[in-house]
């Protein structure tokens, strides 16, 4: 979970050694010259929001806390000529990586003029030999049209693998700089890949690019993806509400992404305000009793005549998980299927405790919400992403994952996101939006 | 089922008398005058495609078949001061019902000045006092803006209704005519009370206007939505393929509608040629031997790693069906889910019986398909069937459907629809061309 | 223009020489086994829709008339393994070319193994060698993903070549089937190099497959591409429709592509229903006097307060045209603008001679509706055409274009589409549903 | 312009009165308890983004400068039995009006219960009696599907009114809140509303909610509307990059909106990168000379065969300008058309002095990129604009924005609005993101 009870230890980012070249950049040093500039290593972006916080900080005599801002430097560590890049996408697919991907490829390319960059395929597994996945060497050619597709042209797999066998093949390679494109445990990865490359004492860096469609990762703002996924959402909420006023009680309920975290669902029902209920991961819901779901629907519609539920994944997982404890590849839990199970018993209950005939219609969007191209938002986001990337490990810096917060693009070192998984908090004012569209009651717990 | 072995009458259209007024209408009688004409009664459809055909009829002294053509007449039946009209929309949703809608209100209020227009809500139990559906009065202000959403203004149900009690309905509320918009089920309705208007000898005039996603009415050639919904599952078929080649050994499964017909998967398979197999109803295939899908889906695995699959959700029925006869409200027999079934059996197949490890995803986009608005196609083929479902019961012709044949606007008995379902024959062109995009074999069946 | 005095010569189609190898595809030769058949030369496809029509010519005893049906031959002309293909696009871009390549080159692959497929670059140009762009040799995999982009990836060029030099290429590459893609000018193009090769006596098929966004070529019932421009065409008249009613008495005035024929404009009209006037090429139009644009606007406007208006690039070219006769690059009448002439026009009308203030937004989307991709209905219609084209090659047959005809696809002489060019009449059904549609007076000239 | 040298007292937030009455949303006070908050005017957003800025500041012994926090007041001002509020649009267009106007009755009626809202129709236009514009009576029915349309259905005008006639409007209409949705031009209008208010001594509050496409406003770190505009825009560079690559020495050139900022085409360049050129107002550009447009673009085109090139529409503005003067009727200068400027002088460049033959085709997506509906992210902006606008108003504040800063929403004074426009500065990351996006030269001026 995020905090403000860093250290500045804590928020510093490590690097190989002094980064003497000079960029191949021609940018200013100057502010005010009306040519953009270089960004110096004590360039931040503060944590904090709200004035009462800082200043309180202050008066405790705690440190200020800052990320370190990303940017091009005017010096850089690696010389382009010697210098060999890969890149690796793991855990599901996300929209954007392919962009992340050929902005990596076209800046260290026309920018660095850094010409061999290897693409490992199907994940961590592209470095261990015996699965035999042969590195792709990528081109701006190769990568021209892939930003408007969805996926991962290196394709991806879940799970970790070895990672001395990993930091072997880095070597073996002759890696200099490694951009790795994953969620939680992605990062993970990248930070004992890191640590074994700092065991080793090699000039190899580790540069990790968060992907996670649920929004999860502590002390980044906004992962990329997250917009087009809740973008293209709204087209299963759209069907479920057509279809609900399209019959007599027309129910009609979605189940989207989110296993531990509601973002996308609690954006989706913004975004298209035809939604009636949100269930997420962070809140928890009865169905029974007068506070309850099944309660509180039946007064819907009654009321209306038709309503419009939506459900993450990770939502009320005390009513469907087999207490068996099983994980998938990555090693997260299994989860139970919340959908199937309300989509069930809310025709029970309509049918055995009401004399209300519902028409309920289920929508899994499943897939369909996370295999799209990245939405111009996106492309956006994960372009600047994959060139702070650059900057960042043509610099010198290891360890460290590119970021944004307060809409500014950090340097946070990798452990941070290992602190735990960001929640939406219902105390959060998203949620207080999603409280406020949909009419739905604060509390949907019996006392 | 289709054929050419008609008689003369049983393509003869029924008129609820003679048509003696003039037409509003400002057309011309003339061709070559470079203005738009009245139709006459004598101009026809030909039924036939090819010459051997036409002229074998005529050898043997057969009648040439043929449709009679819809549009304007120069003489109406009704006189637009005193005509109410009313509209009703029965079974499933399909992408144009609200194109219909508004077109039939458009044209009878700026066509024909008949300005009072009801909509029948909830299908055929809009008719019966009982569930308490209000009729809704519908003007041009109300209906100028549906064209451009999914689903019905008018709400459907499914089942049947009282007869008679329909036909009080339109007695006591004076309705002139009824345009019914549905399936087969909804046509053997509106055959129904077009007998018993005949029989208590009323001056009511049917015309239904044939909606079914699964294009498998008889003696219509294409009925509307089905473009805008095998447009939509191009989406999921994107997803699948992106997923499919995003993992190891990946497979893409997708379910799509079509309960007896294999209009929308094969289609659907054409729009988008990413797909390896097509399965549906018409076609049968065996799931084990050197011919059945999970052989030729291992082939294609081993060859080029990844493979996507459609199913059309009435394929493959004699492996899931539970053989208890069970019936929707409709009187649709309930299907056993194919796509769930194919999920789980070739996930066990490649885990028991080979040493692939594969990535399978499972799409089912079920409603979304159905519930978009009319796509530019669509929204083009409703108007003109609702202008002409207006010309013909303007012209007091009943008992009729408007349907398209060889491109031109028809009027077709309604009977002739109940005569069978349409199906996608096996030795149709269009499933040549789905066997070339997708290099599947010709038979998947065992000798 | 399209006729019905044809004679049984006109619609035969030449052939190298007798096919008599048998064709890779395992059809079946039976109708009722359900197994998808071979075509036979004697099966065809009725060029008469209305039962009057033919019985007429028969009575007369006038031929039959009816095209050659497309689709694959139990026997072939060309020997796979020594065939070498050959691929060129012409004229202006149009959506689904890219589509047409790709069928082409993988149904040459994968259904008759003919493995070498050269695409000739910009046009006729690429066949000559002056200009210096190289022949792509095109293979599946670089055709992979070329159908989800606009455009053509062998690029175009606009204009006739030396058509003895374009042979001498054929025969110098070795070239025995050339399939050219393009308008009214490449058919042209096309007729004159399968003239020069009977001429030479060599054995080289000439394939046609027709294309022009403006759907108007003889004897094809509609040219792929069409229904993909005016579905985003919509999106301007979308635009237009929500400025005019944003601001006091708004006019959205759109203009759409449509050289000589209205298909576009009237299609795009009918699909999305929010336009008041149609301006095209077939139909004139006064600006002023009782009957002229001017004041119908006006009635409009004082009516309803707002009005969307569509003027195809062709029409009131008496408005517009320079005199002076000059023509573009393909030999086309360098068209006057009349959208930025009625912007003007308008706008001085009711300035000068009204009182109404009228707020007149000009779209003018031009390139946006021909470089989209191909939409879901002629991604299919595409690859029909390619797939109909490779069978008609590989029979040998030659010197033909592939079509469509009541909803079959069509073996015609390329020369039938010389016969001039398609228009939409202002007596066929469509410009019916148009003035029915918008409710403009069906005479827009002052007698 | 934005700065950091502002008193406290210009973040200051004016308010009608003490807000005395319980709010009847049942929030919680308590951070903590899992219950979203009220927000308490001491809740603050910093103007910072970098740790140094804030440390100068405090040691300076200046202020440290934040904007109040937007958000639900525990008491409230308004009694809503008594509250009538009216809703303004004006300007031009933007995607996400008609979700602003949505949500600001929707919150008024359903979360406090205020159930009379007067739209006023064609924007101040709508106060002044001669022009006859009924306002309208807004309720939830009304507006309930309005958020998927483009436009605003109030209608709106350019323009100022006479501030004493609104004023005696609002009077007269009894309105206690107005909410004004509109730009630079409508906040200074709405600046002096609240101050003819406050003249009167009058309980009005005035709520301003900035629309600029644009996104040119001071102190509000993005408008809505921006981000659905230039992604839409991108459609305008796919086609214009499928054109420059379909012919011989391709260049496409499109002309998008942004009078006196970059903001959309700087955007629009990044989400789909396939633009080579971008030229904005903020960034001068030579046209000859070894640094200029057409020496760059030459090269660009002998190096690559085609190019494409976005050019907002203020920009080059001294090559276009046509010194009169003339202003529209906002006061907005008339600019000179640069699209079609440079349109007609690099053909005339290439023509005259090179030897290239470039095919140039030139899109102007205009009203194209205003007038469609907000996507998802702009949905959900609008949606909390529209709710905090309307916690604002009820607590009784006035002469104030709702905006957004560093992710957060804020209260700030209309006048700090008035201080300049907002431009894309040539330092500002974006730009560098643009630079090394395109490649295009840092300085494309002459020394």
């Amino acid at each position: 979970m995020e905090t403000l009870d860093l250290t500045e230890d804590q928020l510093k980012i490590d690097a190989l050694g002094e980064a003497k070249s000079t960029s191949p950049l021609e940018l200013s040093t100057v502010y005010g010259d009306n040519i953009v500039n270089f960004v110096d290593d004590t360039e931040t972006v503060l944590l904090y929001h709200d004035k009462k916080e800082i200043l309180e900080s202050i008066n405790a005599k705690k440190p200020v806390l800052a990320f370190e801002k990303a940017g091009p430097r005017e010096k850089i560590f690696f010389d382009p000529d010697k210098t060999c890049a890969g890149i690796v996408t793991c855990g599901g697919l996300c929209p954007g990586i392919n962009n992340v991907i050929r902005t990596l490829v076209l800046q260290l390319f026309h920018r660095y003029r850094v010409t061999t960059v290897y693409g490992f395929q199907y994940g961590y597994q592209g470095f261990i030999a015996q699965y035999g996945h042969k590195p792709l060497q990528l081109t701006p050619q190769q990568v021209k049209d892939i930003h408007e597709k969805g996926g991962s042209i290196l394709a991806s797999s879940r799970g970790p693998q070895n990672t001395k066998e990993i930091v072997d093949c880095l070597e073996r390679m002759n890696i200099s700089i490694l951009f790795t494109i994953g969620g939680d445990g992605t990062l993970q990865g990248a930070q004992s890949i890191y640590e074994e490359i700092t065991r080793r004492g090699l000039m190899i860096a580790v540069v990790g690019i968060p992907k996670t469609i649920d929004n999860d990762i502590c002390y980044v703002e906004k992962t990329f993806g997250l917009e087009s996924a809740f973008s293209i959402a709204t087209e299963a909420i759209r069907s479920a509400h057509v279809e609900a006023i399209g019959a007599p009680n027309g129910i009609g309920l979605v189940k989207l992404m989110g296993r531990m975290s509601g973002f996308i669902a609690a954006n989706a029902a913004l975004a298209l305000n035809e939604v009636n209920f949100v269930l997420i991961p962070e809140v928890p819901f009865d169905l029974e009793g007068v506070q309850g779901l099944f309660t509180v629907l039946k007064e819907r519609l009654e009321r209306r005549g038709h309503a419009v539920i939506i459900v993450a994944e990770g939502a009320g997982q005390q009513y469907v998980m087999d207490g068996a404890g099983r994980k998938d590849d990555s090693g997260n839990p299994l989860l139970g299927d919340i959908g199937i199970f309300l989509k069930t018993e809310i025709k029970k209950y309509f049918k055995n405790k009401t004399d209300l005939y519902v028409n309920l219609k289920y929508i899994d969007p499943s897939y369909l919400v996370r295999s799209v191209p990245a939405n111009a938002h996106d492309a956006i986001f994960c372009m600047q992403l994959a060139q702070n990337a650059v900057h960042a490990a043509m610099a010198g810096k290891t360890g460290l994952m590119v970021g944004r917060w307060n809409g500014q693009f950090t340097h946070a070192p990798i452990r941070l996101a290992a602190s735990g998984r960001k929640i939406l908090s219902p105390e959060d004012p998203l949620w207080l939006s999603v409280l406020e569209a949909t009419g739905q009651p604060i509390r949907m717990v019996n006392e």
